[in-house]
C-alpha cells in the first residue's frame, strides 16, 4: 500500500519530539447513574485540564464512522495506517495478545481444545471449558511430542481456559488457508485448505500437525481434538520509523500492544514495573534516545468493557496526578487521546468518537478548558479519522514537507 | 459495489428497531424577511426539541461537499448506498416519480412530445407547451396503435404538459443508449445508437418504435414527433433487508420516495390516507411487523421550492404536532432528518448539510435543546457523509459487529 505522505516526511529528521499518550477506550457517553456525565467529565484532572487550555481538542474517528473497532484495527489507525486496508489476521493479534514474538516467516492460529467422539465428530468446540492449568497440562504434552513438519517448527502457547495459540515457523509459510474447525458442534473437523495460490505448502504443514496432534492427544477427552482458525501471517507494512523518519519507542503493560507496536517495527522499551508511573519513568530515561514515544494506558478500557464507571474516573484521575512525571520533560508535541471508545454504560467498545489533545506550539489554541467528550465538540481540530492523526503530530513536530511549490 | 461495513451486519438479527423519519428538503438557511432564522428555527415544535434534548445532534452531507443533489441520490446515500457510485438513470427515476413500477426487465425514457416539420426537422422541443390533457389523449393513441417489436411491450405514461414516459419491457434490453433527442431545435430528430456493447436489441426495438410513433402521430402537430432522453434500466442494487438484515417497510405518499424505496428492495407499506397521521398510523399498525421504518414526509420539499418560508414552518408544526402518534410507539433508534437541503431563499434544492437528530440509549447525549441548523453544529453526532448514516441506526440498534479483535 502506497501512502502519499510519506513522500512529505521530512527526509533529514531534524524535528521536534513527538509523544502520543493513549488512554485505551478512553471515550465514553453520559451515564443516567452518574448525573449523566462521562468518565471524563466526572473526573477530577487538573494537569490534563491545564494541558486543554493551552493546547487544541479536536475529536478521531478509529475507523470509519459508526463501525467499533477492535483494539488492533484502532492501533493501527493511531500509528497512521488505513486500518481497513491493512488487516492483521486473528492468529497473528492472539499471538501478540499473549506476547508471542513473531516475523514474516510465523504462521499463527487461535487453537481450541475440542471433544471428538469415536467417528471423528466434533462434539464440543471448548472441551467442556477445561481449566487453564489443564490446557497449560496438554500443551506441555503436545509440544514435547509434537516434531517437526518438513522444516517447520511448531511452538504450542497456552491461554485461557480451553484457548491456545499456535505458531508455524519456517521458510515457505503463506497466508491463505480455511479453518480447520466446523464452527459448529455435529460435524467432522475439516482438514484446512489452501485458499490462496502459494499456501499449498502451509495447508500440507498444518494438516500433519493436526493429524499427529490428534494422536497424541487421543486419550484425553474431552480435550481430545484440536481447532484451528484464523490461520494468518504478520501483514507486510511498510514500518513505522522509515515511514515516517522517527526512532521509536513504545511503553506499554500489556502484551498485545506491545506486539503491535512491534509489528510496525518500534522499539519495546523496558518497563520497570506494572505502575502507569513506571511507564512514564521509563519515557524519562529514554527521553534523548527517541523522537517518537507511544505511551499507553491500559485501566480505561479495562474498566470500561466492565461497566465500572467509577474506576475508569479513578483510572483517569490517578494518570493526571502522576502526569507531572511526564511532563518534567515535555516534549514539543504531545498527544492525548484514546484508540477508541469504550462506554461504561455499554460495556464494550464503541462506534463514538474519541475526544483528542494536542499540546504544541503550532496547534491552534481554542477557548476548551477540559478534555471532554463534549468539549472536544467545538476543538479547532475538528473530527477526523485517526490515520490522519500521525499526520498533524509530524507536521507539528516540524517533520512534514510542503505539498506542492 | 462492494460495502465493507455489510460484512459487521450481525447475522442473526436480534437487534432493536429502527424509524428514519424523513423531512424532505428540510435543512435551510437563514431567511431575512423572517428575522433571519430558518424554518426549524421559526417553528414552534415542542415534541422535536424534547426528543433533541433527549438525544444527540449532527449534521449529514447528502453527496458531498458542495454537491447540490436530486431525490434520487439524496435518498441513496440515507439508504446506506454510495450515490457517487450508484447512479439511477433519469428514465428510471422519472417512470418511480410517476408510480410506475419497474424491474431488471424495464427500460425507462423521459418523453417529450415535440414538432418536427415536413424535412423531419424539430422546430419545438416541448411541441409548444400542449396542456397535459393533450398529453394524456394523445398517449392513449399511441398505446392503442402502437403494438410490440421483437417481443417487446411498449407502455406510455403521460406526466404532466407535454412530457411522458415510455416504458419498455421484455428480455435483452440493456442500458447504454445515446438519446433520441437533438437537444436544440433546428436539428433532424437522431436514432437512438448502442454505446455499450449488449444494447444493439434495445437501440433497434427502440428506433423502430420511434419510426411507428411518429408514423402515428403524423396528423397530430405541433404533437407529431417523439423525444426520448435518458434511457435506464434500473441498477443493480444489492438489496437493502438483505444488506443490513433488516425487515424493512417504507411509508410514503408520493411515488418518486415509493419507487426508490422499493428499487432497494424494502415493503411498501399502504397508507390509509394521504395526511401525515396517516403515514404515523401505518408505522403504529406495522410495527410488529419490521425492524426498520423509512417515513417520508414530502410537504417540507415543496414549500421550499415554492420559496414559500411559511408554509414550510407549517408543515414542520404539524408533523412535530402530531408526532405522538410515532412516539407511542418509541422505537429503540429513532433518527430526524432530511435527504437535502431546500432554502425556501433559494427557491430550490442545494448543497448544505441537514441537521439530524438521533434518539437512541447509546447516542452520546449532547447539550443541544432544539433540532435546528445552528444547534447541530454544535451536536456530538459531527458532520458526515448521508451514506454512513445507516452504519451509525445499526450501531445504536446493536446490529453491527466489531472490525477486527
Amino acid at each position: 500500500m502506497r501512502y502519499p505522505e510519506d513522500e512529505l516526511v521530512v527526509k533529514a529528521p531534524e524535528g521536534e519530539k513527538i509523544v502520543l499518550l493513549i488512554f485505551d477506550g478512553l471515550g465514553d457517553i453520559p451515564h443516567p447513574d452518574f448525573g449523566g456525565k462521562t468518565p471524563l467529565e466526572a473526573a477530577k484532572t487538573p494537569n490534563l485540564d491545564a494541558l486543554a487550555r493551552d493546547g487544541a481538542l479536536g475529536r478521531i474517528i478509529p475507523v470509519a464512522i459508526g463501525i467499533t473497532p477492535g483494539s488492533g484495527p484502532a492501533h493501527l489507525g493511531l500509528f497512521g495506517y488505513d486500518p481497513l486496508e491493512l488487516e492483521i489476521g486473528r492468529g497473528v493479534l492472539e499471538a501478540l495478545g499473549i506476547g508471542v514474538a513473531l516475523n514474516a516467516q510465523s504462521l499463527s492460529a487461535r487453537a481450541n481444545f475440542a471433544t471428538m467422539d469415536a467417528k471423528g465428530i466434533i462434539t464440543d468446540r471448548r472441551a467442556g471449558r477445561i481449566a487453564t492449568e489443564k490446557t497449560i497440562g496438554i500443551c506441555k504434552k503436545l509440544q514435547e511430542n509434537i516434531g517437526t513438519f518438513e522444516g517447520v517448527k511448531v511452538e504450542i502457547h497456552p491461554a485461557k481456559e480451553h484457548r491456545f495459540v499456535v505458531v508455524f515457523r519456517g521458510e515457505g509459510l503463506a497466508d491463505g488457508l480455511s479453518d480447520a474447525d466446523p464452527h459448529r458442534e455435529g460435524s467432522p473437523l475439516p482438514e484446512v485448505r489452501a485458499t490462496k495460490a502459494g499456501a499449498e505448502k502451509a495447508a500440507r504443514v498444518i494438516n500433519a500437525f493436526l493429524k499427529k496432534g490428534q494422536e497424541i492427544l487421543k486419550n484425553d477427552s474431552p480435550a481430545n481434538a484440536i481447532l484451528l482458525r484464523g490461520l494468518a501471517t504478520p501483514p507486510t507494512i511498510p514500518l513505522f520509523p522509515e515511514r515516517f523518519k522517527v526512532k521509536s519507542g513504545a511503553i506499554a503493560i500489556y502484551p498485545m500492544y506491545k506486539g503491535l507496536a512491534r509489528l510496525v517495527g518500534m522499539d519495546i522499551l523496558k518497563v520497570n514495573g506494572e505502575h502507569y508511573e513506571d511507564e512514564f519513568k521509563t519515557y524519562i530515561e529514554n527521553y534523548d534516545k527517541y523522537d517518537y514515544f507511544f505511551i499507553h494506558i491500559k485501566g480505561t478500557d479495562s474498566a470500561g468493557e466492565d461497566g465500572d464507571f467509577a474506576r475508569k474516573v479513578k483510572v483517569i484521575e490517578e494518570v493526571d496526578r502522576i502526569l507531572p512525571i511526564l511532563t518534567a520533560k515535555m516534549p514539543a508535541v504531545l498527544a492525548v487521546t484514546g484508540d477508541h471508545s469504550t462506554p461504561a454504560l455499554l460495556k464494550s467498545h464503541s462506534w463514538h468518537p474519541v475526544p483528542l489533545l494536542i499540546c504544541s506550539k503550532c496547534v491552534s489554541r481554542d477557548s476548551t478548558k477540559r478534555l471532554t467528550e463534549l468539549e472536544a465538540v467545538n476543538g479547532t481540530l475538528g473530527m477526523f479519522p485517526s490515520r490522519d492523526l500521525m499526520k498533524i503530530l509530524l507536521s507539528n513536530a516540524k517533520r512534514m514537507d510542503k505539498y506542492g511549490a
